[in-house]
């Protein structure tokens, strides 16, 4: 196998990758996009630079729009990350095309429909089951991939 | 060096973090089954969808069960991810197949045991004992890589 | 493309990620002398092994230094890992050497300046800096890379 982009299933992999970690480094813009608009910072010398919302020296804040932006991003994290390790291992194992495509946009999806079902928020299950569909397509590559190793 | 699992060192690496990531990702679901046993939810929509051990409108709760879990699976993160990647990098300067799958297996067997000792959890200094083998397979990894490419 | 460390790039790209990987494994270190310094555990069979600043059977302190090195590490999680993910398939595209070590240089550069910002701390917006520079850097490659497969 070729390390190239020439090579169909690197490059549809590749871009799959992108898109979702470029959507997981956007979690860091919204929630630094929230602290300023509440002034809700947890670092003193961020509240001596940028305000706070709370009267007296230095008062750090908790804000909830805040932690809910935070816990989505940690979601990620603890999703996507297994996706691309697990993902590019898959991809050594030589798997049908169409196949592995169906797993990197059904991944992609769920994560994508996932964060808007967090930070609107839209009622559960919603959320939850976009997060099952992720978790079952990085698990259904991990099988195959330890089947294939076998 | 050939990107293929005909390559020993890379299907062994590849079966190895398969399993260690595989070890990260049911945190998850052992998380949620503690939330959902103790009906422990931070979301305001979850409280809605499943319920609140604690009487009110939509009570969010802090569990100790689930936070335990939670510190662990960060634990993981901070730990498997940097094996991963420097682990990566280590095959890359074509190390002795042997001396490859030693760092490998003592790294995946040290955090599964310090899953069990955080979980159950074990008297210290057990669990520090398995963080530092496994952190240590990863720095002894990490430095070979750095000499290889000096 | 060959997968060795022949290949300058990929040579140049596992020594920049080694070092940043390396960089936020420290921080496991530093937040490990925190706890001991401070004797601020989390866990109960922790405070039974090694103390507690705090008075009373087990308890468990949060200290603000702990805490502080503790979101230096997740800062770091949040962002070298997606640099990793991103700087290895923006190689894949096979861009110019130099353009290619820049954006390493830039971005590992901009996180050791980050973690000295912030433990120290050095008043905003010298953090906030550093972190856009790296942030950008990643985002430059993932831009250059999803322009490559379109």
């Amino acid at each position: 196998m070729e390390l190239s982009l020439k090579n169909e299933l690197l490059a549809s992999f590749a871009w799959y990758t992108v898109i979702v970690v470029l959507k997981m480094m956007i979690m860091s813009i919204i929630c630094v996009m929230h602290r300023i608009r509440n002034k809700a910072f947890v670092n003193e010398e961020d509240t001596k630079a940028f305000g706070s919302s709370v009267k007296g020296k230095l008062a750090t804040v908790t804000n909830a729009a805040v932690e809910r932006v935070r816990r989505c991003h940690l979601n990620d994290i603890e999703n996507i990350i297994p996706f691309v390790i697990i993902g590019f291992a898959y991809i050594l194992t030589d798997p049908a095309v169409e196949t592995a495509i169906f797993h990197f946009q059904l991944f992609t999806g769920s994560r994508i429909a996932h964060t808007f079902c967090y930070l609107i928020p839209i009622p559960q299950p919603s959320r939850f089951v976009f997060c099952m569909s992720g978790y079952m397509a990085t698990l259904s590559m991990a099988f195959r991939t330890l089947a294939a190793l076998y």
